[in-house]
């Protein structure tokens, strides 16, 4: 077992990852809390709900389960998860456990950052993609108008990352999840970047991927450590997120995984950032390897109006103007207003590029 | 105008009390804001909003009206709130002004905590029971189940108390607000305590007024910044609102004031606070200065085991045992553990007491 540590304005918290670390929660979590309130989708629970609760080793241990897919982020269901925690008679000395994806962590998250005015969780991420939201302590909902509109920052108690939990992974989670390891490659090292644009997702060990996984976690865990509530350099973790979450919403939230509609957003964003820059980010061989990967990037039935609405709702926006981050070069990361006409233009040329 | 500081984890805000506060909003609040959301109740609105528009001297200023009430502090309001903020084009940089009482304070308070993680508000409090609420940061929401249930603690940016808006108070409002400053009397020290009870509500100048707003939220401010997040101290004060918090939910959010829920349950507390720690509170003096200033304290045919069912799912329970704050004297507040059986004894008892 690893163990990483992350820094927040509440609290310093142990990243543990290794494989087979459900048979010792009993350990790894305090035995103070009063109760637990585990939250898993319905997928994982089948899969791992029976072995989290054999690890516990508690009494007073209570489960919800939730509809699998990112349609299950909204307000409805945040407040039937509340109403669940008071009849459970959870207090402000129980946890809440997130077991599964990003959807399950924002959502349970926010739950436990707002019950009672906030009350621990523990992440158990069950994807590849969870590395990245597990920690940070960003936790949300979705608004129709736009992906973790409603929110709060609340740092995690732990996160525990069995491995076993990625063998089950469907082939789109695993691309979903490299995906966001693409984007911290790419504002952090070429190194990472390259030997990322080398790994055929179709033929990975558990070393590699406990590697990759590690790797995404200290870039992510060095920025949030600096600017936890993102007054500035933690924008940089929105590279591709701009577009990325913009195609999420208006195909309808569960329609594609968020790293899919990320890896779109990042080949948008170094297509633009090559040409604003006139640097080389090796677009070519970014937009090969998606391809190779089978990610979707076939979205020229799209209205781009529409999609650039949704972009002006994006969280950087000042004044609803747009700001996307870009890249001067890998590991330079910057943040540029664009013009509506501009990003108009660029959207066009872009989808004439993918062909 | 006189200015208090108040400490929070997050920031250092002002406290500003005068009269004809408004005409100077110009002055007093930062020009740096993007945009500005007015959250105002219908009551409210009706009387200064306008001026409060008037005293902004500024562009890009949106405003919502919403019922007056505790009913409106609601799940679905707080929605349909974030969708006004999402339509008026607010962004991270934007401010929500809650102009109103406590609810208005708590709900808008709980929007500006959880739109897009978190942007700055202000409370212009017009009611004498908002120096309580709208000073310590804590924001929230109501569930059916019970009250604040579902909230945050986000301090304000700053505190505007035009003092000319408390003329236009209704008598309940009034016997409300001095409920808070009761408690916070009872829990801090015997001359305050008694300069109260001396206190006519039929006949209150605009001096005393003042003082007494001043006094309350000294008082309010150091438990406040000794304890933000209600580890320990912070819950003294919560004298009253076990029993006051239960009141409410069970006769219907709305149907009594907050306060006059509070007086009930300070009451209560009062009288097995003497029980049990032997001591004189002057229960006798308090109960006949609620009964000479009108306080509702009939509630005889109020089903007793249904209000400690509501109590049990205070935030202060732990592990669904009922913790009360109580007074062993004036000034030495404390909390304990009370038996459910324990607590039906010295309700029914109180019940006659008050005959």
């Amino acid at each position: 077992m690893d163990t990483l540590h992350v820094k927040s304005s509440q609290n310093v918290y142990p990243v543990y990852i290794g494989r087979d670390l459900y048979p010792k929660l009993n350990e790894l979590i305090p035995d103070t809390y009063t109760s637990i309130l585990i939250i898993a989708d319905q997928t994982v629970a089948d899969l791992y709900l029976g072995k989290v609760i054999n690890g516990l080793k508690r009494s007073n241990v209570h489960q919800v389960i939730i509809p699998s897919g990112e349609a299950s982020k909204n307000i409805k269901m945040f407040y039937e998860l509340q109403t669940k925690a008071i009849e459970a008679g959870l207090d402000r000395n129980s946890l809440i456990l997130a077991l599964g994806g990003g959807m399950v962590g924002d959502l349970a998250g926010f739950v436990a950052a707002t019950f009672m005015r906030g009350i621990d969780f523990i992440q158990l991420p069950t994807t590849i993609l969870a590395h990245d939201s597990s920690v940070g302590g960003k936790v949300a909902i979705n608004h129709e108008a736009g992906k973790n509109l409603i929110g709060s920052f609340h740092a995690p108690a732990i996160v525990i990352y069995d491995i076993a939990t990625l063998q089950s992974l469907p082939k789109k989670e695993i691309r979903s999840g490299f995906a966001e390891l693409v984007k911290e490659a790419m504002i952090d090292n070429t190194a990472f970047y390259k030997s990322i644009l080398q790994t055929d997702l179709d033929d990975l060990n558990d070393q590699q991927l406990i590697a990759y996984i590690k790797k995404g976690i200290k870039v992510k865990a060095a920025i949030v450590e600096a600017d936890e509530k993102e007054l500035g350099i933690r924008k940089y973790l929105n590279y591709g997120h701009t577009l990325g979450h913009a195609l999420e919403a208006e195909l309808g939230y569960g329609q594609i995984t968020h790293g899919e509609a990320v890896a779109f957003g990042t080949l948008f964003a170094t297509n633009i950032s090559e040409k604003i820059y006139d640097c080389d980010l090796k677009f070519g061989q970014l937009f090969k390897w998606f391809k190779t990967n089978a990610y979707p990037l076939d979205w020229q039935h799209i209205n781009l109006h529409r999609l650039i609405e949704r972009m002006k709702m994006d969280k950087k926006s000042v004044a609803r103007h747009i700001q996307m981050v870009l890249l001067k070069e890998i590991g330079s990361p910057t943040t540029k207003k664009i013009r509506e006409s501009e990003l108009l233009d660029f959207l066009e040329q872009f989808m004439k590029e993918l062909g």
